[in-house]
């Protein structure tokens, strides 16, 4: 395995022959030269839409009809179209908010319809007093919002493959989007109906036709868990669990449960379907890590990643991508280009916000030479996003769930982009 | 004037017989009391929606059947539809960022449909060199977000009429909204254009069948002005500005030019219809205040705001609202619940962001008396939000543009809510 590595980062080296100091990443600004005056008089003659009244207003708007290549790719399963998901077009963004036409999706048994006025949530269980609230009485509770990300579990996946997939970034890796959630602290609720001291987990059950379950330690109910009514300012959008979903901060997308109908105390996890066959990793030693509830820091050059292509050939790009932790806030971004051998700090957007996306920035003056682009987070505990040989080397090749290794991106001398292994 | 406003004061004390300490405004929390043990053996039984497959996933995602109520209100001319605004529904909504089908609208001569790969951005007058970019080569250049509001000149100007409409909070004051903008910083492109010594002023034109052309001083475009491309992560809305237009946070929205087309730098304002003869402002003694770019600090009540009804009496409320300033950070927002006699602090939601949207909250405890719910708002340059009276005593009551005094919501002992002056 390591030798693989070794014979990469040789090749590479000797395809390029750059020494660190020389792969083009700065920190001082750098400007593409892309204006031209040549074009000035097309500006003279009216564009024909400054000829004409414009179109009307609307209720509620959409997306210029030129931008809609701009969509969340589906992979569902054929026989049964409602289990699968869509990606968020993370290549296609910019930013940190993810619009809620583009959260990214995961359902196990399609979108329930759910009518609000007869949607009710039940907290059960281990507790003083039962209590039943529809959607009307929820809405009078105090709220908070938080901005933060939400991530499945089995978001870049494809990373454990043998080969490289070559897809483009938000079909890889877009399984996680950013919002502002508004909503009512679990906690309160929850202090409401009282808590028997016996209590330790918290079993979710959304009113999907899945009926999907899932335990949840009460701590992360107590800590900054939100019930939550308001995506990005609007009611939850019908995928994103409309009336009511979960948000744990940070935590696994299952753990989030969409179209929440029960929270049930309980002494000991309720062990269904997905914290058992599913949402586990299977490791080298034929056991599987079960309740891996946190998603750990990760970046991703959003552009240029693959798809794209390099037009100017030498040229000056800007880096861009996203990075984030569901320990905290990201405090490092390194870039490097010469697949690992030398890493330049780039420049992280405020606010910094924690368990939420960071976007980062960074010049290249790319020389037109061979190069591997890669992002390296690191966040608020001293966390360093692992290379893929670290992470196999930590977890195996079986685990399927919770890959967040750095990727690498191959510039060819054309400008070309694409996914590639071993460094 | 001031008579009437102490007869007002009278009459509500009169009505209350309410001391300044017993208006029930509390930092410490309140919860209602709406949770029912009786509905529980209705989660027993499994709705309709949990017995059937449910939605398929799709590739851009809208908002709920249910909440087809949730829309922009249009307010056209109708002998020329294309000019006039959209109202963003505050009182629907939480959290801070307004989500972009329903981010206001305020057109001239309606939304043009331009072909984004025809567009052009001219950059000229007191320049060394005239530029000219198109989108491609804009989407190049360095970006940065910026989470701020932009509010229409003419936001709240019913306010200044001689009753008080009874209006939906949004729909009296929704001309602002809030989003995160990312393109990039005008001074970039400003400088690789070259400034000559004797610029001062910016004259900014849209592509639009207005042809809108607004004057701007070169400082501010020095400042934190951007080129925006994307509005909450996604490419901008055809109605705001598709696929060009200018941010200048904290300034009238009129100088936040929608389809940007030319940046032509001058020694002088071009004196042109939108900074003349409208946006600007008739003051007591004939002449008239003009170039009033900032947003001075404003506040308001979503919730309990009028339209809604307080079902409980007595019962525990969350008063909810926004605040904003053009100047900079929102530092505090008191309530009152006696209009004006007496201000308890609310809880301000982080993260506080310079220029944009910042949520408050404070619970109150209704006894069921006749009230008046007011917000006031401060922002860090000590600048506090006016009473009507104030504002009318410096600004006369022919000003039309820059309303930004106190709302005030009228609670009636049987729950309703209606918009009162004279407080």
């Amino acid at each position: 395995m390591s030798g693989k590595i070794i014979e990469g980062r040789r090749q590479f080296l000797h395809k390029t022959g750059l020494g660190a100091a020389l792969t083009g990443l700065t920190s001082s600004f750098s400007l593409p030269v892309v204006a031209s005056s040549e074009q000035l008089e097309l500006t003279d003659s009216l564009p024909e839409w400054m000829k004409v009244a414009g179109g009307e207003f609307k209720n509620y708007g959409q997306p210029s009809p030129h931008e809609q290549r701009v969509i969340r790719w589906i992979s569902a399963n054929s026989a049964a179209p409602g289990n699968g998901v869509s990606w968020t077009p993370l290549h296609d963004l910019q930013g940190t908010i993810t619009p809620n036409g583009l959260h990214y999706e995961r359902h196990h048994n399609g979108v329930p319809q759910i009518d609000p006025e007869q949607h009710l949530l039940l907290i059960d269980g281990l507790v003083k007093q039962a209590l039943s609230f529809d959607i009307k009485s929820l809405l009078r509770y105090p709220m908070e919002s938080r901005t933060c990300f939400i991530e499945c579990g089995g978001n870049s996946n494809s990373g454990w493959r043998s080969n490289p997939t070559q897809t483009q970034a938000g079909y890889a890796h877009g399984l996680v989007s950013n919002a502002e959630w508004t909503g009512i602290p679990v906690k309160l609720l929850l202090q409401e109906a009282g808590i028997e001291p016996t209590a330790k987990w918290v079993i979710a059950e959304g009113a999907d036709g899945a009926a999907l379950n899932i335990s949840i330690p009460l701590e992360k109910l107590l800590d900054d868990a939100l019930l939550a009514l308001y995506q990005n300012g609007e009611r939850l959008r019908p995928e994103n669990g409309y009336p009511l979903r979960l948000v744990l901060p940070g935590w696994e997308g299952i753990l989030n449960v969409k179209w929440l109908r029960q929270l049930r105390l309980t002494d000991a996890p309720v062990m269904s379907r997905d914290e058992t066959s599913q949402y586990t990793e299977l490791q080298t030693d034929g056991k599987a890590r079960q309740f891996t509830f946190m998603m750990e820091a990760k970046s991703l050059i959003t552009s240029p990643s693959l798809g794209m292509m390099l037009p100017d050939n030498p040229g000056i790009y800007q880096i861009s991508g996203l990075a984030w932790s569901g320990r905290g806030k990201i405090t490092r971004v390194e870039i490097s280009a010469d697949g690992g051998d030398s890493w330049v700090d780039a420049k992280l957007q405020a606010p910094i916000l924690a368990k939420a996306f960071t976007r980062f920035n960074l010049p290249w003056h790319w020389q037109g030479d061979y190069a591997i682009l890669q992002s390296r987070a690191t966040d608020e505990t001293g966390y360093v996003q692992p290379t893929r040989e670290t992470l196999i080397e930590n977890r195996g090749k079986h685990g399927f769930f919770h890959y967040n290794a750095i990727v690498s991106w191959e510039i060819t001398e054309e400008g070309d982009i694409n996914h590639v292994y071993g460094f």
